[in-house]
């Protein structure tokens, strides 16, 4: 099947705020080929996105990814990954590159899927997919008080676990030790609690480990990005002084190598990844499999669209023992819209990997129309982008 | 200094060739503040690094580049740092900002220096600076005959160092050998030889290290890039296995910690900075304290203008035995006119950083206009970019 198209729909909210919630945008991307068409999604700014895929070549290593896309043949798993390995050679000095490349990825094995009536997890090499448990992905509240209330409702929708993350945790020692002890108090006993710092200490490891005694006795699971995506050496030092609880980090990786090193050098007990950021499907198998031989649970990184969140299972859909899931709950509606199918928790608080052709979730073309961001992009007067038609 | 205006200058040669040759196009920054008026550049794709500046906020941790920098200002060596984490932060998830800030950051040196009267090189905290030897930077010749009249020619220009990189080395063992012996024969026996792989190796040990016996041979004095940047694991086992060659690398970093990393784990002899890609002069300085603490030794990577040369050598001006300096002698018109002012060899062979307030290299604005491409970015009908006047 040769590829016909490549499209970029950018769409986001009526209004984007300074929050950390990832769903206020998307940038959604349609392969078609041989008659099939395969969706997927960048995790990543849409626009830096666009223009990493239709620039003009600055030399032989700095091409754009269309570069490595455009009119190639999509007729199994290794021409995926000759195209990867052509993005990785020919856009080595375009940066953003990873993060375009992601989507497409997503869409060929989507689309391959498609040729083939195969779940995308079955083409990665899995024989069935394991049920996960989700964890509800949440913002901590602005004080202790909402930081509870949250937890309440999450366990009281029936999740098992719970992610609270970002400002304003890491403003104050008190006011974390409260938070934390909050998000327990309102989660109960036995639920998995997890906390996300969003980068907050920097490479500060003492700052991070004047938090550990409170985590410690909260029973955290895990400890997300404390540090900066690149400070290993500061992952492997607050992780030496964990006894219970286990750092978690890997959404920054647009890579593979930068997860492993990250699992080798930071020595982290969870490795997360976005497969909208690391190059898409294919290397976060790869680094499932790593997770696997080292020990190291492998968790997704989604604070998307239900696409995402199917793609982003897809690595480790076949791990039994890989368990917990990011299962965002509180996505704009924009978000929500995109798919016209959802990915729901069933009545034991579960969730399943679509069981169906591709990644398994339907795109609302009309979302698409509805939340569309107008985009020109001219070159030497030239239109090298502008929406495409839906 | 309150940051008045921030504008970037995308520049190309009429024709732009898949060769390996960064000096096709630019993407010139000019920072004006305080009536100071400052110059930088990226290494980077233009167009990407462009939007990467003026793009919608995607969320909290993902907004433009320009967020961190319009408005604010710039007094101090303090002031850029604040700047550069708060790209770091409130860009995290926007990939390409360290190749945009990159050109900016340096920019504001440049304003800074000329502000208080003083080299970049003095407010990095050196005393004085040291003269280095250049080493003619080239392509490989198409055939080893070629390879040869390259090198014979940069000796007769009186170089005492040469590097050849890329196509077609790789290709074949026997014909990395005959290139390698062409080089030494061209270069004299007393000559500085450099070998550089342009990441043909991807991770294939086993691939680089049949090339080390005529590398030893030959005393080349290090074999760089044999592999893709983040693969630390990769360089680390090859440089276990050489002798007297050294393995480098650096260029893709975009942030400090990769290029430490590459030190602690990949174990190279010599550290590579491109002040265009690693987040500028700041955190370059900081890698070139580093290798000196690591006893390895830091080197330019510059392969565009004289300004981006300039600023390539401010972080290591004043470590005496850092000693070679990364310098392109093929550059394209475009990049020759670039600049007034051209850093050139003394009678000596060596070059100087220019000893002179901020980057020492005067634009030739002319050139902006005479290479400049047209680009336009409208977002909901809003022109967010359109090439500035010079």
């Amino acid at each position: 099947m040769k590829i016909e198209a490549v499209d970029f729909f950018y769409v986001a909210m009526p209004e984007v705020t300074t929050a950390a919630d990832g769903s206020q945008d998307a940038l959604v991307v349609r392969v078609v080929a041989g008659g099939h068409v395969g969706w997927g999604e960048c995790e990543a700014a849409p626009l830096p996105s666009i223009a990493a895929f239709i620039c003009p070549m600055s030399h032989g290593a700095c091409r754009p990814v269309s570069a490595s896309v455009l009119g190639r043949t999509i007729d199994g798993p290794e021409d995926i990954h000759a195209m990867a390995a052509d993005v990785a050679y020919l856009s080595m000095d375009l940066l953003q590159a990873a993060h375009t490349w992601s989507g497409i990825e997503m869409a060929l094995w989507d689309l391959l899927g498609k040729a083939r009536g195969q779940p995308a997890w079955k083409l990665l090499g899995y024989e069935r997919a394991y049920a996960k448990t989700p964890y509800a992905s949440v913002l901590f509240g602005a004080d202790p008080q909402e930081t509870l209330e949250r937890a309440q409702t999450i366990r009281d929708r029936g999740f098992r676990a719970a992610k609270f993350g970002w400002s304003p945790f890491g403003q104050s020692l008190d006011g974390d030790i409260a938070h934390l002890d909050a998000a327990r108090e309102g989660l109960g006993n036995d639920g998995i609690l997890l906390i996300d710092a969003g980068q907050i200490f920097g490479e500060d490891v003492e700052a991070a480990a004047l938090r550990l005694d409170a985590m410690e006795r909260n029973r955290v699971t895990f400890f997300e990005e404390p540090f900066h995506g690149s400070a290993y050496l500061a992952y492997g030092a607050l992780s030496s002084r964990m006894r219970n609880v286990r750092s978690a980090g890997g959404e920054a990786a647009h890579n593979r190598h930068m997860a492993e090193h990250l699992i080798d050098f930071g020595k982290v007990g969870f490795i997360q990844i976005d497969c909208g950021r690391i190059g898409g499907l294919a290397p976060a198998k790869q680094v499932a499999d790593y997770a696997v031989k080292r020990g190291v649970t492998y968790v997704n990184h989604t604070f998307t669209s239900n696409l995402a969140l199917s793609a982003s299972l897809q690595p480790f859909a076949g791990l039994e023992d890989h368990r917990i899931c990011e299962y965002p709950t509180t996505l704009r509606q924009l978000a929500v819209d995109l798919t016209v199918d959802h990915i729901v928790p069933d009545a034991n608080g579960e969730i399943h990997v679509p069981d169906a052709p591709g990644l398994g979730v339907e795109i609302n073309t009309e979302a698409l129309t509805r939340y569309k961001v107008d985009v020109e992009i001219k070159v030497g007067g030239r239109t090298l982008f502008a929406p495409p038609r839906v």
